[in-house]
C-alpha cells in the first residue's frame, strides 16, 4: 500500500523513554523511535507513546518522563526495551540506571546522553499519544549519534 | 552546552513541505526535518514549523499541507527550500510541481514519496509549531528513503 510504503522511508534513531510510577516505587523502560526536537527557545521535544501501555499511564500520572540515546553498542538494549520489563533494584534486564534526582526517571548508565523532560502539551489521537515535552536537564557522557532503525533492518511505521 | 550536544544526536531526514495560501493563488516550500509518524490508525504525522515563517500562515489559512521526501540525488533540493522562494507558474527555482486535485498543495515531481495531510491537532509552544496532521493520501514514484542530515554534514536542532 502507497501510504505505508511512503512513511517506511523515513528514518528514524532509536531512544529508550524511561518513566515512573505515580508513587514512585516502580519504573518502567520502553524503546521508541517518533521522537524528534520541535522547538529551540525553549527546548521542546515530542515523542509518540502506545496509547495502551504502560509506559503511557506513567507519563499521564507524572507528566515527566526521560529520553536516553540508544548509541552505536546498545542494538541488545533496543531489543530489551521492546517489551515492557521489570524493574530489579536498581537495573532493568541488568541494564543499570540511576534515578534523576529531580524527576525521578531512570537514566540507563550505558546511554550515550539522555533529557528529563516535563511535559507541556500532548495531541491525544490515533494509538499514539504525542507528549510535548520541555527539557529540563540533559547529559552527555559520550558524543555519539543515535542508532538508526535502518540500519539494523527495524522499522516502526507505515 | 550538553542540551545541545545532546539533541544534536538525534537523526534525521529531510523533506519538502509544501503548502498553498488561503486564497489558492500562491504556494510555499519549505525544506523540514523536525517530522515524524504519530500513529498508524488512523495515519498521523508531526511536524515543527517556523511560528514567524510563511509556510506556517499558509498551514493555519487553510488546515492542509504536503510533505514531499527528499530522495537521495536531491541535496541540492533540499538546499534551494532552506529559503522561501517565489512561484514561477508550474515550478519554484525549478523545481516542477503538480498541484494535488484534493488539497491543491504542490507535490514537487522529482521527490520519490509524498503525503497529502490535513491539520487535526497542534501545539503551538516555542519558537515552532508541532502540527498533526492525518495522512489524506500518499504517493510513491520509487522506493528510496529519505536522505539523512548527518550524511551531509548538516543538522538543525540543539
Amino acid at each position: 500500500m502507497k501510504r505505508a510504503t511512503a512513511l517506511r522511508m523515513i528514518p528514524y534513531g532509536m531512544y529508550v523513554l524511561t518513566t515512573k510510577s505515580g508513587q514512585g516505587e516502580d519504573v518502567d523502560a520502553a524503546t521508541v523511535n517518533w521522537f524528534t526536537q520541535t522547538s529551540f527557545s525553549p527546548p521542546l521535544i515530542a515523542v509518540g507513546i502506545k496509547a495502551d501501555s504502560k509506559t503511557h499511564a506513567f507519563v499521564k500520572e507524572t507528566n515527566v518522563f526521560a529520553i536516553n540515546v540508544i548509541g552505536g553498542d546498545q542494538i541488545n538494549t533496543a531489543f530489551t526495551f521492546f517489551k515492557s520489563q521489570e524493574r530489579d533494584g536498581n537495573s532493568i534486564v541488568g541494564e543499570a540506571f540511576e534515578l534523576d534526582p529531580e524527576t525521578g526517571c531512570p537514566l540507563l548508565l550505558n546511554s550515550p546522553a539522555w533529557w528529563e523532560c516535563k511535559v507541556v502539551g500532548e495531541v491525544a489521537q490515533g494509538d499514539h499519544t504525542l507528549f510535548v515535552g520541555e527539557v529540563l536537564e540533559a547529559g552527555v557522557r559520550r558524543e555519539e549519534p543515535a542508532i538508526l532503525m535502518r540500519d539494523h533492518n527495524l522499522n516502526y511505521g507505515g
